[in-house]
């Protein structure tokens, strides 16, 4: 299986190189780590143990690469006015795409533009982050929850499935994307924006008291929201406390808006933030806090 | 009438020059500007005229000021505890004591160390910094309100409001201390607590939109709290609006919270947000956004 991931970031160097290693024919869409990587290889340092790609087939441009069975989608969702130009390069007859990015709206964006048919939905639990140029660091979790945005081939999801299991990827098909989208969102909106905010890891906002009961009033306000878009479970609110104890055990981790933020790049507020704000509204969910942290987090990177 | 300044800041600085230029008998008790303004006096560079004087009362303890008529407040409240060591040694017999500090719970303090019938209340809606040793900058505004804490001796509050108006300060006494004291929480709660915390000041929340949502949304829930309080008149939400274009006039002003923080100072979370929270709470009024600020601000000044 040809893939080229495009937007190798700190997730699509992962999970690219976890599937280059596994045998598929990956291609890597490179900006600033293309000549790092081209000269000396791709490190993986990882919790499941580190090792290395001597050789990675790099590419500066999506029309060096040409038409691919899977484009895997990494990029950073501030970026996703560049689908066209840097997908449409990647596409023959039966290309796939997957999109593993954060937050809501980005299945929607490529099916606009490439077809509904051809796209697929990843949620990945992935505590990743970038070295410098050619290394990339796995901290912790990695499980991914792939969907299609439309019902049509249920095989293809479980091949697709069957590839990233090969790859060691604890990754498993689910009926309804949209569950997992909000899922993760019940974590990354209060996380994600209040670390970015405060540039403060997670741990510190996990103090009993004011910080965590904060954090849980997000949660709690994201899962209201989540419970009205038609989901076919809807979320317990005693998701908010499992996610709560699941991050007491990530110690000092920094998500990744707060890295963004800290070297200067944009935000994914749009995504993870507004683009939910905005299902909720329309459902005539009140969300002050998330709104709030919308609005600050839009303050502080004008 | 003899008057001790004691926290003598932007505020105190300001109202003791007024007050000795108009023939009172002014005693500052400094720290920081000590040296200063024994030395060259004390400089007000203000809106309506520019002063000095040349020959200042300084004390480094209150013991060398000893008994006066009335001791003026202006100490940042997350130093109340120092209240009792340094107002003694000012009292006699007749001793007033006037806080103008910000926020709620100042007059409580007050009373419960030196009998309630002594205390004062006084809301000042100042805009004003202090510059290099020996300097204050008054920006704008610079009225008002005085109260009693209990009401015994009406004649003793108009007493203290012409001793203020003698001195060029517009100063009206009120029955409603109470009511006043919310009024400037209305402003106070979020244009410090937001100043503070993105470290931006007053202008760059006032853009339409968003931002000047939040401060419209914060505003909201003061006055909904305030208007359980048992005020005489309740405080409507068209003030809050009348805030907003008030602040419109201010230019990039920064309130004293975002200056403290700038400065490394500690913040007065406690009188102005956390305070008003607590009334607001025993009350039942839901404050989520003016509760989500408090937590923010201690999360970043710890």
């Amino acid at each position: 299986m040809k893939i080229a991931i495009v937007g190798a970031g700190a997730l699509g160097l992962y999970y690219g190189a976890l599937l280059q290693r596994s045998g598929a024919d990956v291609h890597f869409l490179l900006r600033r780590d293309y000549d790092a990587i081209r000269k000396d290889g791709l490190k993986v340092f990882s919790i499941d143990g580190d090792f290395i790609l001597p050789q990675v087939q790099c590419y500066q441009r999506s029309e060096e690469i040409g038409p691919v069975d899977l484009v895997l989608v990494g990029l950073k969702t501030f970026t996703n006015d560049r689908f066209k130009e840097l997908i449409t390069p990647l596409l023959g007859a039966g290309t796939q795409i997957l999109t593993l990015q954060n937050g809501l709206g980005n299945e929607e964006a490529l099916a606009d533009l490439f077809g509904g048919e051809r796209i697929l939905g990843g949620v990945a639990f992935l505590c990743s982050n970038r070295g410098i140029p050619g290394e990339v660091h796995h901290l912790g979790e990695g499980r991914i929850v792939l969907g299609e945005y439309q019902h049509t081939d249920r095989q293809r999801l479980e091949r697709l499935v069957a590839i990233f299991n090969q790859a060691g990827v604890d990754c498993r098909a689910t009926d309804d994307l949209k569950r997992a989208r909000w899922d993760k969102l019940v974590w990354n909106i209060p996380f994600n924006g209040l670390c970015a905010l405060l540039q403060q890891s997670v741990d510190h906002l996990l103090t009993v008291g004011a910080p965590r009961q904060l954090v849980r009033d997000l949660m709690l306000e994201v899962i209201a929201a989540a419970n009205v878009q038609g989901l076919q479970r809807s979320i317990p609110e005693s998701y908010a406390d499992k996610m709560l104890e699941f991050t007491d055990s990530m110690g000092a981790y920094k998500p990744s808006m707060q890295i963004d933020r800290e070297e200067g790049r944009p935000l994914e507020i749009a995504s993870i933030l507004e683009a939910p704000l905005d299902y909720g509204r329309k459902a005539g969910i009140a969300m002050p806090r998330v709104e709030m942290l919308a609005t600050l987090l839009r303050q502080v990177s004008r």
